[in-house]
Order: C-alpha cells, then structure tokens, then sequence
C-alpha cells in the first residue's frame, strides 16, 4: 500500500502535518432527512436554479460563488523549487488555501492544470471561470504569468490577481513606505534598486513607481537592465523603458553604490563590501527564502531598517498580509477587477496600521494581526467603487 | 444592492435555505501561529512538494487529491429544467457535493464549465485533472454526454462516472433485481420497456442487458427505437443494435403490451389503458421527477411492484444510493477507472442489502439507511481488484 511504504516520511512534522491533505469541502446546510433532501436538492432546488437562469445577479447570493477564489497554477515556478508540475504543486496550493480561509474567510480550491501554453491555461481558467469568484494565480513561471494575467483579466468580469506579482508589492510597497517615513523620507525621495526580474521583481518595480518612487534601477542574472540591453523579453524591455532613468548599465554593484534601497527578490547574494556602499540611512530589503539575498545581521551594520522574507526576524514581508485582505475586499465589493488603484490602496492601508508604533523594527504589521484583514479590505471594496468596477 | 433587493425570495425555504450556497472549505489543519505557518507553507511544505516530484504517488498520500471528486457540468441538461447555462446549474452541483460528502465521506467542488463543444470539455478536464481523484459527469445532454465520458475515461488514470447515466442505471438494476425475486422471476424471465433514451435511458438499458434481461425495447420521443429507423444518431443506432430483439416498431404502446417491466426516464405519461395491456405480475418503476409517467395509485392496480423516484411513495430509485458509495470504494481502491463489473457489483450489492425483508414496498434501500455506503463501497473496491484497476 502506498500510505505505509512512506510512512517513514512522517517523522518530519511536516510530512505528519500534511498526510490527508490540509483542506475539506464542508456542507454549510444539513440534510437528515426527506424534507432536507426536497430542499437541498430536488425538488427545492430546481427552482433555485430557475431563478438564476432568469435573473443571473442571483448567483452570487444563493450559491457559493461569490466567496470561492480557484487558486490556480501550472506548477511551473513553485516556490524556489522551480518547474515541478502540477501534481508536486498542490500541497503549496492546499496552504494558500488554508490561508485564504484562515485570514479572509474565503473559500478557496486548488485548481494545478496540466498545460502550460498560455493560450491553453487562459482558455481553461475561462471556461471554469462560471463556478468562481475569483482568480488568483499561483506561482506561475515569467514571462508567462504577465500574458495570462493580462488576458484574463480582459476575458473575465471577476477578479484576477497573480499573487507572486502583486500580493509581494502590496506588501513591499507597504513596508518601504514606512521605512522612508521612518527615515524621513517620501517614496519619492528614494532611488531604489531591485534584484530579481521575475514575476514579484516586475510588479515591485511599477508599483513603487506607481507610488511615486523617484528612480528604480532593476538587475536580473545578467546586470542591469536598460533600454537597448540585447536579448530584452518584452517585458523586460517595458521594464527598461520605464525604470533605470539613471541609464546605469554593468552589475547590481553597480547600482547599489550609493542607492537608499536594497529589494531582493532572487536567489542571489550581495557582498558585504557591496552593502557598505550603499546611501546613509539606506533601507534592506532581502526577502529571498531561505536564505535572504544579504544576511539581515550584516545588513543591520549599514542599513537604519531591515526586513527579509522570514518570521524569525523582524519585519516579515510576506503575502499573507496582503492576499486574503485583497480578495476579501473585492469579493465584498463584488469588483469586476482588481485595478491598480485598489493595489495601491490595499498597501496604503496595510502601511497606516503600523502608525505610531513606526520603529525600524516595526514597519509592517505581523502576519497575525488581526487588524490587517478588516482594513485592508474596507480600503480595497471602498477604492473598488471609487473606481466604478464594484457591483456591491 | 443584489442581496436585499431579492430577499423576498427567502419566504421560499429552498431559498432561504441556499442563501450563500451549501458548501464552504474547512482547512483540516490549524495555522495559528509561525511555526504552524513554517510546517503548513513555507518553508516546509517544500519538502512535501519535493517529495512528491521525485515519487508521484506520493500525491495522494500528502494532499486531499485523493479523497477529491470534481462535479463537472456545462449546465445543458439540468434536471428537468433542459439547458440553463453553467451558472443556475450551480445550485444541482452543490448539492451534489453536499450529497457526495455527507453520504460518502467525499470532498468535492463543482466545476461548471462555460463550453459546450465536445473537444473543449474533454481538453478542459483533463487539464484540471491533476487536482482531482475523480470526475463526476452531471446534467450534460445525451448524446455529447456518451462521448465526453468515453474520451475522459480514456485519456484520465482517475475514475470517470457520469451519473445520470451510471448513477440511475445502477439503482433501477438493484431495484429490479429484486422486484424479479419478489415476483419468482431472475432478470433473464423479463421482457423490459424502457421510456426515454438520454443519459438515463441508453445506461440502463446497457447494464439491464449486461444484468443479463432478455429483451428490451427502448422508446424514445418518436416511439420505439428498432435498427434501421431513419435519423437516428449513432448511440441509439447502437442502441437499436443490441435492443429490441422482438424488432417491434410504433408507438410505446406496442412495446408495453404484453411486457413485464416499465422503466420510465423521460416525462412522457402513459395511460391507464396502456398500462392494463402490461402482462400479470408486472413492474412498473416511473422514475420522472416530479410527475411520475404513471401514478402509483394507478400503477399499483395493475402491477406487483411499484417504484418512483420520489421520496413520498415507496421504493424510491434514487442516484444518492450509488454515486456517494460507488466513489467510496472507486477512491479507497485508487482505481484507474470505475468499470462495467463495478457497476454491477454496485447494484448487486445495494439489492443485498434487502435480504429477507423484501415486500412489494420494499425492493431498494431507502435513501438514508446507513448501511449502504459501506457494503456498496466495498463491493465496489474488491471488483476493482479483481478488475486490475486497483492501485491499492
């Protein structure tokens, strides 16, 4: 039998944790007999169904629809461990599902499809799309990820959020625009240097210059990225367009001489000896996991405030204080999309809760404090009828 | 606002009953703190993810994979209510999955599709299919219906069961196996009409014929399916093959004089003059919701054996007696597939459980007796053994 040839496996915690799996589907209604049955199922519920062919709008109050996000992947960028496919993916998938109901109360599935072709996960996630609220992609490879959210969120009137991208700049955003404060700064008085040009290295990048960060300089495996750079994808050439304003070209060294941020989003390291010349005052940002980009003790010695990617140092910057509150808000708000705007609310909120316990140990609320999901939420259904995509 | 302006529909208590819908997730384990997060996401879920890239089987031990059953619909049939679109099918699916757990234990969530073509539903199942232990067919019109179940049964390692079909055909076997015993007959004595030929219909008569029945005419809108009748599509030619020895032709009429057994699946009514010219000692089980082609107070004065499928009268045929259990034991044998001889062994083993108890009133479990998931289930896991699709 499979179970007990393994089961070695479950001297890890983790392994013990996970046997079974991490989620049910629960019935919200009892059915203990004939006239439960008449009710929850035929005869009763045919004229349910009636009354949402006639009147579509009815199917996000009498079914569950309108509290249900697919959380969807083709396994192919999961966690640091890369293209592992869709079945090796689940258990990740599992957790952010518990996360979404554990934080937002959201019902959430995990949908890990057999297909990486764009035009195939678009058509597929189109088609189940009726069954759900929501959308949010999970750890799907770049440039991949942009092309299909992109399209999806043309075709679908729910909301579509790729986690990897926006939940990570919610966050980041909100963490750097406490620490300028902290620093007395604006956003806008910051050159900013990113590491890492995949799915969170992009979204990071336009949100801090949505936010009005002053100059952003983002460096992949081969250096700086500038406009002109040979073999750009075209992400990575809009990436150019917009960032860099410097025109800085060569390695991350390069650009982290005398910059005032450090956001690392890749698997990279940065020397010691390359930190101690950045700005005074600079802010560090390592949130590569395990192993942050530059190991929070050294970055201390030369940064005013430092975070990385881990609970067992402060200044966690992780999604689940962004994903849960973003979905819950747009749900709520029954939004056809999740626009830029309600991003940039969403990080602003989540910022404003810190307010002034602000300390460069503090620059962002802990992953359990139970303020974040009703705030956040609140600020995104509210910008979600500011920008006139709320039905509710 | 959508909720409030419709709330008048609450006086209905089906309604009220399905404000919300009938389902919700349940995480099966509880993050309450970081090192709960660290086991459940990252960084320890890594290890599961990796374990499971290297040994694949692994899947169904470490996630709810393999207690997951997808309720796949395009909204096309629904019950009598024909082709409403897969959002008002939603409320069926759900109770399907409300059914599926409370009766057999099994998480499942409804995936209502926004395509009708063939190609497209089968591409898009297999895709999803990574996340799923099986595939639950429901309210997809005949005859697309055949050939989406063959073609994901082919291309899919998970069990495929299209329960109009199979669901239905597996209680009125066990139901009229027992009628035959109550009335000193075998199944091999009965000469069979069969009214309706969708879903429903084409599998019952298949697995009547594989139950060994003698002869069976099967009538459809334009009366009785013989070979060689103009116009008929390629499954009822089929069906045309291998029933209706007698090669009878015309109206339902002609069939049921003379004939031991009526099975009504459609909505069509029979006369109580019709109903007279069936032979002594006949069976009549009228099976159309809610209005039954022959009331069983007229049925009952003139045949031995009366079933419906309504909860109100007595022997009530109801698909909730096989689908939970035959998934249950489908799942608990990891089976490849749900074959043929499971079916049978299916409704065999729900028509035991009659024993010696059987009355005229009494040929088919009743709905919630609690012995049925178990016997069936395991009937249905030692076929799959004996089959050579157990995996376990």
């Amino acid at each position: 039998m499979t179970t007990d040839s393994h089961s070695h496996l479950d001297a890890d915690p983790a392994f013990a944790l996970h046997r079974g799996g991490k989620l049910g589907v629960r019935p919200t209604v009892d059915v203990v007999d004939h006239e439960g049955l008449a009710l929850a199922y035929t005869p009763g519920v045919a004229r349910v169904c009636s009354a949402i062919a006639e009147t579509p709008e009815l199917v996000g109050t009498y079914t569950w629809k309108s509290n249900l996000v697919a959380v969807v992947t083709d396994g192919s960028a999961v966690l640091g461990l890369g293209d592992i496919g869709p079945e090796a993916a689940l258990p990740v998938m599992e957790g952010k599902s518990l996360l979404f109901k554990q934080f937002g109360g959201i019902d959430s599935v995990p949908v890990a499809l057999d297909c990486t072709d764009v035009d195939d996960i678009v058509e597929t996630v189109v088609r189940m799309a009726p069954s759900f609220g929501g959308i949010n992609l999970e750890d799907i490879s770049a440039p991949r990820c942009f092309e299909i959210e992109k399209r999806l969120r043309e075709r679908l009137d729910i909301p579509v959020f790729h986690d990897d991208q926006h939940g990570t700049a919610i966050v980041t955003v909100a963490a750097l625009r406490n620490a300028a404060r902290l620093t007395g700064r604006t956003l806008g008085d910051l050159r900013v240097v990113v590491s890492g040009a995949g799915a969170a290295g992009v979204a990071v990048t336009k949100m801090l210059l949505d936010g009005g960060v002053g100059d952003i300089a983002v460096a992949d495996s081969k250096g700086i990225i500038y406009a002109g750079r040979e073999g750009l994808n075209p992400v990575k050439a809009e990436l150019a367009a917009i960032s860099n304003r410097a025109g800085l070209q060569g390695s991350i060294e390069t650009a982290l001489a005398g910059a005032d941020v450090f956001i690392g989003l890749s698997a990279g390291e940065v020397p010691e000896s390359v930190v101690a010349t950045m700005a005074p005052d600079s802010i560090i940002c390592a949130m590569a996991n395990p192993t942050p980009e530059i190991h929070p003790d050294v970055a201390r010695k030369y940064a005013s405030v430092v975070a990385t990617g881990r609970s067992d140092f402060p200044n966690q910057i992780n999604n689940v204080l962004a994903f849960p509150a973003v979905f819950r808000g747009a749900l709520e708000a029954r939004a056809t999309d999740i626009t830029e705007n309600m991003k940039l609310a969403a990080a602003n909120a989540l910022a404003d809760l810190v307010g002034d316990d602000l300390a460069a140990d503090y620059i962002i609320p802990s992953t359990f404090d139970e303020r974040v999901v009703p705030a956040v939420s609140a600020a995104v259904a509210e910008q979600a009828r500011k920008d006139g995509v709320a039905r509710a």
